[in-house]
């Protein structure tokens, strides 16, 4: 039994989704004690800004006339794919940046996908459990100054879901700025809520996940 | 007289969001003949993936101990906000990629984001004019297969037009896979009419922000 873990906070000793990250991951290790958890952390060690452009040019190229760098960026992306084929369950804590999609996770994606196993036609991913956590520093919800702001949720889900198939749950935790950023102070309480729950929603699915048991597609 | 271009094709030889940026190019041109063009081209000279970290961490050091690397990602938020301000009109060529935001250029975003006069508080960008290409690979449109798989555009608009401002035209061509994609060649009717489409609101735009004097504001 393995984990795979991904997280993208660019501020890992304050991050607010490795915090939620770290209770899926209690759950999973509760249950498996001796399970292995690989761990992928583009902060620390972030995805080159042109692995992606490399690996998709390596594509068109024989290998024959490949450069160094498209055979790095293609072997990179048979590592990260690796990752994910090879876990039983998937965690990924990602959080919502200036609006969108976090960028270090893009391109990540964006790389695995080149990969034949996690590409537009891949199936190694199909019905392998996995958690989403994201977290918001404002709060989104309908009726809010800033609903609709949040571009990013939506499209973690498409591709994580929609297009490689996993069997995913969300824990997402609005309002992580109150208590930092002292304009929010009035929400104090509706953030304690807010955090009470996703904190509850990240034990549940790390129990989801550690219970359910996947056999993976020989892709 | 001064236009700004930012191209994030990866893949410039055959790129449908480069070749109406040239449109817009010309017609910015041809009504000032001696106005210099600045550009940033995201896929040969991609914004480095620690960029953004050093920067924002950077923001939370005193000078005098800050790294060489957040100087110099402090330096390039800099050096790319200057172009934005220093600007007359901005044209900006977006493809969408995988469902979702270039990875090129949200990385390019989120860095600029951290310039004062580029930032959630800055104003330096307000009702300056500017033109968005962007291009789709498949259509989707409402009644499509892939209705509401675009996670790219809302986000581009949200930025370019609510955060930071400007005075946004979009162009947007939907299709360019046709003809490369042999599986849409029954398409390739409705194709060629969004290309000429595309192609006149490019021209269009291009005379528009060519007509519009806009006095930057001090930031």
């Amino acid at each position: 039994m393995s984990l795979f873990r991904l997280d993208a906070s660019i501020l890992p000793a304050t991050s607010s989704s490795r915090a939620l990250g770290d209770i899926v991951e209690q759950e999973w290790t509760s249950a498996h004690p001796d399970s292995a958890v690989t761990r992928r952390d583009l902060a620390a060690d972030p995805i080159p800004a042109t692995a992606w452009q490399n690996a998709v040019t390596a594509g068109f190229t024989p290998e024959a006339d490949q450069t160094d760098a498209q055979r790095e960026a293609v072997a990179l992306a048979t590592t990260i794919s690796d990752e994910l084929v090879n876990a039983d369950a998937l965690l990924f804590t990602v959080p919502l940046y200036n609006y969108g999609v976090s960028q270090h996770f893009k391109t990540w994606f964006d790389l695995a996908y080149t990969n034949p196993r996690t590409s537009p036609t891949g199936t190694a991913l199909q019905g392998k459990p996995a958690t989403l956590v994201t977290v918001l520093g404002g709060n989104y919800d309908e009726g809010t100054p800033k609903e609709g702001w949040n571009h990013s949720t939506a499209w973690l889900r498409r591709v994580l879901q929609d297009v490689w198939g996993l069997d995913v749950r969300v824990v997402e935790r609005q309002f992580t700025l109150v208590g930092v950023n002292p304009a929010l102070d009035a929400f104090a309480d509706v953030a304690a809520d807010l955090k009470a729950t996703a904190e509850e929603n990240a034990r549940t699915s790390g129990r989801e996940i550690a219970a359910l048991r996947t056999k993976q597609s020989a892709a």
